[in-house]
């Protein structure tokens, strides 16, 4: 099999290793030819030439005539020098032939017509003025492109200019592509339980358009050795690289490996980075096969960091690189010492620096890499990096649409998401990025100067008022604003019916019942914990208690897949999924903004779409808020 | 017909008043309907939200077993407790199911197995352990992506994973690109006299593709009036878009101007920029229709800067923009006072900051925009910069493709593209660009900071050796070094077989045949008047003495051409085209380095492809060289 049970080569190593190997074997995509028309984004394997000039005659520059330069030496308003058709000269228009006898031509404008064809000049023409000489573009021979080169549209132009009709460009790499696991199924909207939606080769195909490759994706196969490889020879046969995708089950690459070693040769089994460790790098039927892993986020970094270097190897070229960016790291990262890590990151400018902030590090979490702009790469043997330290963060978006990004971190609503679709719709060139961090995030957020708002709906025991004395309290010698945002109807979310007949918290403490709660922090945590002490509720006596979520939807969906009996909530989170509802109060979530960012344009058009009418729209279609004047400065 | 002929309206307001109208005729493009797994690249019509969670169940994320938490409370070496399976736990894999009366899963690693299937645990589980719990990922409701938002890989997963099937993404439009004028013929390698090539819809289908649209290119349609409406209805009815390619010909975009007004409405002819004034904005059947001018250049300015926004302006969001860079100019740009001028840019990396040298700016050379890296624009009623202004360039070429550009500027010989095409094959991350300046044009870019290399070959009358006296007297007080070229032979060129029977310079003189030169400054030149003063010839005897051309290839295209008798240059030159050749003499091309940039990676690299075995072979192929130890340092 060629290598031992996972080990833990280095990035760079194990790359290097491979491409000598590959190289050594001789694998690499073939040339083809395809018309120049066909050519746009491929990369030519060998340098073009023209093959005839540009332009191939001597042609008028303009409509007008043609003449022998020297006969009009001497031409002025007093001198005029007196022509005639078909002997001194000829009518051209831009584009016509110069004949061959003259050297010049004269613009219609500048030729003052006498009777019987003749013409009069008044100054004297220079020879090839207005003539466009045979190769003033491309010369017949010359080199229009190097070899590797990308075809950019203008090239295109050129290139036919110069008689050039089909030239030779590298193949695009046909990559098979395998989905194993028993438990996987092709996407569908109803997965029974157990079954998981089979969408990597989805998200890799679309990686491998991008990088110029074509991919072939072929049936799931079971769990089963045999099977799995079978289909890795049988790809191999039929595509330039394979893709093996294991199933996301802890002992699954093992047979991935055993597959790639038995069909062919297994050169590496782990590579030191997080996530991707249980890569494996192969050769069947001298094709590169790589074993990628189950999770996505796993699988995205490893097509990144890997199998995208692999293509580059094949005498493919350079694809482009992601620009890099510095930014502000806003909180610790903790990294181990064993692996190169890679870690999803949310930017945000905010006075005019980028601040990032670590997402989810959990490889099964597909949306972090919708969320990121950016990938921190931390290096083996170093332990993280220190708040307010500055790194180079690789970008995953394009640097324009970060500096046009409104942060929004703070209390989770799904307001939040009207707003930012009503951002793209209205002002296509912004954008709005959430982050759900809880109202107290919020507003350390606002404190570190990450955010330009922060959402938080905030109870005040002794007031019985919302949010005003939190921002003072914690907030005072910052200069912030609150803008007023909604009034909405917190209560328990219960399964649809109510079956279990819950009245209010104490039955669900009472009767055993299973709750799930909300994150530390989060203003519908503290108002759990005021109700909870108001009715003399031990926490602990609430099975749950410490089952905690980070959004309404998220304990939605626990209490409507029976997971949990109850949840505190919004009534908008609860009507989502056709819950059960009682209301326990009604609560005021507004918003604080860093008095330096008023005059923001972004702010400002942010401000105009919470006072619009298609919010109130929206709103309504949620359900459960009240609008008294959302975007105002209160009192 | 709603306009008068040729305006001169500013490119903002032509382009806010056609916007404006196009937006209150309800002119814009339709959403449809698509698979998630196509829609990589495509631009969200509305958002987009989860139909069900991920995981859409309680999943163990481990291989282990399933229990209650609470029973496993106290558990340590000494207090272990002991569960049956079946009553306390169940196995599981990881992805299955947790079972519902569980609430953890405990790693198969920190079970220890007794005997009749009961286990044994030394610690206790925390409630919720190792499970992925239900919307861990994506909640089912929640908004996956906002309106107007590009679809990227990880999208395309976390939509799958959200059980969405198909989305709704706006319509690629289609855009119908009609050519026209008696002169234009579909590319062919053997135009013939007075044909001219037409590709400009190939480049303009590439930008389009580029841009998220597709181009439907008709037939080509002769320049008559009738049939060019005729043209502009048809596609009107069939695409969403209509580009009206003028041909060359300075009247021609009147017939398209009148074309469009009588099809249907023109808005705007004549727009305050250069290159690209004859522009048309008209509509047609409620579709944009756009008359973009016949000279390429043109073409592609319009394309950029008034067709792209157009595309913008209707629904279709934010096409990406392209990068700006700060580059300082490297030679005075004169600009005129009525338009916004576009020049094209070479940019060159050199000591750490962007030097950018405008290109030829002749609206009919598309080589022009291979060769550009950047574009300037200058704005109305500026007279244009000074050199040593720093300026905003926008970049066509990749930011990282600049910085590893090798520039090369002076004398052109063929040479040049044979390196830079081997740097392109060996070092496929490195690029070489040059710019055939002459060879004091070569000197003075080294005097002006603008290059890393100068080729040259000088010749001193008084000592007869070549470039060792130049490098002192103009780069005297500079650090530079003068790397060994090659040996090369040049010689008067002349039509196969010379069939004038020219034996010297004096014969064509003599005889009044013509003679093609080239430019001031170059080291042919000098070669020229160093003989003609040799020889008692007067310039002014030489009829061509005042045609001149910039490369080598350019001479011998016009000699191979007919269009003139001679012309000197090299031996490679006069071969490509198969032309007579009389050697003259044979001369030294070397290359001048600044001393500080003898350090660099890409310099060295350049050393070594001049000393390589395949140098030598190509230039054997390419004949008249001597290669004597190239890239050595002479004595």
């Amino acid at each position: 099999m060629g290598y031992s049970y996972l080990e833990n080569v280095e990035l760079e190593e194990a790359l290097r290793v491979y491409a000598d190997m590959l190289q050594s074997m001789g694998i690499g995509i073939e040339a083809e030819e395809i018309k120049v028309q066909d050519s746009f984004g491929r990369i030519t394997s060998e340098a073009v030439f023209a093959n005839i000039s540009s332009p191939h005659y001597n042609a008028s520059a303009m409509d007008g005539i043609a003449l022998l330069a020297k006969k009009t030496y001497g031409a002025t308003e007093t001198t005029p020098v007196i022509l005639e058709e078909g002997v001194d000269f000829e009518r051209v228009d831009t584009g016509d032939p110069l004949p061959e006898r003259f050297d010049a031509v004269v613009m219609i404008e500048d030729v003052i017509s006498l009777e019987r064809g003749r013409v009069k000049l008044i100054s004297a023409a220079a020879p090839w003025q207005h003539v466009r000489q045979i190769g003033e573009d491309i010369c017949a021979s010359e080199m229009i492109l190097p070899s590797n080169t990308k075809i950019e549209a203008a090239a295109i132009g050129a290139m036919l200019a110069g008689g050039v009709l089909k030239i030779k460009v590298w193949k695009r790499p046909l990559v098979g592509l395998i989905p194993t696991g028993d438990e996987i199924v092709s996407p569908t909207d109803c997965p029974r339980e157990g079954e998981i939606i089979e969408f990597n080769t989805s998200i890799f195909s679309a990686m491998l358009k991008d990088w110029g490759a074509a991919a072939k994706v072929y049936e799931i196969v079971p769990d089963r050795f045999p099977l799995i490889k079978e289909a890795v020879i049988k790809a191999a046969e039929e595509c330039d690289l394979v893709i093996l995708n294991a199933g996301s089950s802890a002992g699954r690459e093992d047979y991935s490996a055993k597959a790639i070693g038995e069909a062919g040769k297994g050169i590496t089994h782990g590579i030191a980075i997080r996530p991707g460790k249980p890569t494996i790098l192969g050769v069947v039927n001298n094709r590169p096969v790589i074993g990628v892993p189950g999770y996505p986020v796993s699988g995205i970094v490893v097509m990144e960091k890997i199998f995208k270097k692999v293509l580059e190897s094949l005498n493919y070229g350079k694809l482009p690189e992601r620009k890099k960016t510095k930014a502000v790291l806003s909180r610790k990262i903790i990294s181990s010492l064993k692996y190169k890590e890679f870690v999803r990151m949310k930017l945000g400018q905010v006075d005019g620096r980028f601040i990032a902030t670590p997402l989810n590090r959990g490889a099964g979490v597909v949306t972090s890499f919708v969320k990121a702009d950016g990938l921190l790469e931390i290096p083996m043997n170093s332990e993280g990096y220190e708040a307010g330290q500055e790194l180079e963060i690789e970008l995953l978006k394009p640097e324009s649409e970060i500096e046009n990004t409104l942060m929004v971190i703070g209390s989770h609503d799904p307001l939040i998401d009207v707003i930012s679709d009503l951002m793209r719709r209205k002002y296509p060139e912004e954008f709005l990025s959430s982050a759900h961090v809880g109202s107290m995030g919020g507003i350390m957020a606002v404190k570190r100067g990450e955010t330009h708002l922060a959402g938080i709906h905030l109870l005040d025991e002794e007031t019985g008022q919302y949010n005003a004395s939190y921002v003072k309290r914690y907030l005072g010698n910052d200069k912030v604003l609150l803008l007023k945002g909604v009034k909405r109807i917190q209560g328990l979310m219960t399964a649809a019916g109510n079956p279990k007949g819950i009245k209010e918290l104490g039955d669900i403490a009472k009767n055993g019942l299973s709750y799930v709660n909300r994150q530390k922090g989060s203003g519908t945590r503290i108002l759990l914990d005021y109700l909870l002490k108001k009715q003399g509720i031990s926490a602990s006596d609430l099975y749950g208690y410490e089952r905690e979520e980070f959004t309404h939807m998220s304990v939605a969906a626990l209490v409507a897949s029976g997971s949990a009996d109850a949840g505190m909530g919004i009534y908008s989170a609860a009507k989502a999924y056709g819950l059960g509802f009682i209301p326990v109060c009604e609560e005021a979530y507004d918003f604080i903004l860093p008095e330096r960012f008023a005059e923001l344009e972004i702010v400002k058009r942010f401000i105009i779409l919470l006072r619009s009418e298609e919010f109130r729209i929206e709103l309504e279609r949620l359900g459960g808020y009240k609008l008294e004047s959302p975007g105002e400065w209160p009192g």
